[in-house]
C-alpha cells in the first residue's frame, strides 16, 4: 500500500489527497510533524516538508506538483493535465498561482497565524497579517470567478489539476471561516462543484483537535 | 520570432534562456521592469513576473518551469526531463529545489540585497540577509556535489532541466563573486561543465551597468 505523509491544513497535502482521489488510487495517511525534523522522515525528502508520497515498493516522491503530475503520469485515467503543450502550461500556470501566490498571500497569512503559529507555540497570531490575508483572498476569488466565467472549470472545460489546486488552499482558509463566499457567486458556484466530489470527502471530515471548523465548512449547500 | 521578456539577473529567466539555448530555438530578449507592472505586460502574465515566452502566434506563456515543461514538449530535442515519471519526478523535484529554496535561503539574500534592492531604491543591503545567504550557499553547493558524486549530473545520466535551474541560480550568485568555490571542488567541476555549453554563452556576457561582474564571472577556466 502506499503512504502519504502530510498535514491536516497543508494546502499541498490536500492537493495530493484529492489527485488519489480522483485517481481512485488507494492510499495510508500518516501525519508528519515535519517541525521536529525526523531523521526517517529526511532520508525521504531532504527538504523536510510534506507531502511525501512512499510507494508499496519504497519509492519516495516529494512535493505537491511533482507527485501529482507522476501519479497522472503513472495512471493516466482521468486526466488531470489537460492535452497539448499549451493546454498543460496553461493548467501548470495556474497551479503555481495558487501554489505560490495564493499560498505567500493568504494561505501563509491566515492559516499560519491562526492555526501553525498555535501548534508551534510561536505566541499569537500577527493581526496585520491577518488582515492582509483577508484583503488579499478578495482578489483570488475574483480572479476564480473571471475564469469560470469564460470557461467551464479553472483551465479550461475538464476539471484539471489547477482547479484541485485552487481547491486544496480554498479549502484551508475555508476550514478556519475566512472565505467571503457572499460576496463572490461564481467562485462559491465552482467551489461547490468540487466540494461535491467523492475525492474531496476525506478533507470534509477533517477535524483538528481544539480548532473545530465552522458548521459550514462540511456542508455541500453552503 | 518569440520574444522572451526577462531580467538580468532573474535566475528564473536565465533558466529560460539556458532551455532556448540547448533546444536550438531562436528568440529576441526584452527585458522588463516589472516593479513598473506596465499594463501591457500585466496583459500577457497577470502575476507581473518575468520570464515570459510570446510566441511568433502571440501566446504568452508565463513561468520558467512553465515555459521550460512547454519548450520541452513542443520542440522534444535535446530531451530535458528525463524519461519515464519517475526519472521526469527527481528532474521536477531539483527543479523546485533550486526556483524555491535555493531562491529563498540564497538567492533573494544574496542578489536581492545587492542588486535589487539598489535599483529600487529600497535602501542600502541587510548585512544579516547577506551573512544568512553566504551560510547557506555552502549546504546548497555541498548537495550538489553530493548528487553529482552519485551521478554524472544532478538527476541522472544526462544533463537536465536540474541541471539547468541549478546552473541559473548559481550563476547569478556567481556574478556576485560569491560562490566559494574553493571549498567545493565537486560542484566547482560540474558548474565548469555547464559553463562551457554554448546554451550558456550569452549568460556571461551579461554586463550589468554599474555592478560588473568579478574577473572569473566569465572565464571557462576560473
Amino acid at each position: 500500500m502506499r503512504t502519504l505523509y502530510h498535514n491536516w491544513l497543508s494546502p499541498h497535502s490536500r492537493k495530493v489527497r484529492i489527485v488519489l482521489g480522483e485517481k481512485k488510487l488507494a492510499f495510508d495517511l500518516e501525519v508528519e510533524k515535519t517541525w521536529e525534523r525526523r531523521e526517517g522522515f529526511l532520508r525521504l525528502n531532504p527538504a523536510g516538508e510534506v507531502p511525501v508520497l512512499v510507494e508499496a515498493n519504497g519509492t519516495a516522491i516529494s512535493g505537491s506538483q511533482v507527485i501529482s503530475e507522476y501519479l497522472d503520469e503513472s495512471h493516466p485515467t482521468p486526466p488531470l493535465m489537460g492535452a497539448g503543450p499549451l493546454e498543460r502550461a496553461e493548467v501548470r500556470r495556474l497551479c503555481q498561482w495558487f501554489d505560490e501566490k495564493f499560498d505567500r498571500e493568504v494561505t501563509v497569512n491566515l492559516v499560519g497565524e491562526k492555526i501553525m503559529k498555535r501548534f508551534l507555540g510561536l505566541g499569537s497570531p500577527d493581526s496585520t497579517a491577518i488582515r492582509a490575508g483577508k484583503a488579499n483572498i478578495n482578489h483570488h476569488l475574483a480572479y476564480i470567478g473571471y475564469l469560470v466565467e469564460r470557461r467551464t472549470w479553472l483551465a479550461g472545460d475538464h476539471l484539471t489539476l489547477a482547479d484541485i489546486t485552487a481547491a486544496a488552499h480554498v479549502s484551508c482558509v475555508d476550514y478556519l471561516g475566512d472565505v467571503p463566499w457572499a460576496n463572490f457567486a461564481l467562485a462559491k458556484d465552482w467551489y461547490a462543484r468540487i466540494k461535491s466530489r467523492p475525492s474531496f470527502r476525506s478533507l470534509l471530515q477533517d477535524h483538528i483537535p481544539g480548532a473545530p471548523p465552522p458548521r459550514h465548512y462540511q456542508d455541500l449547500d453552503f
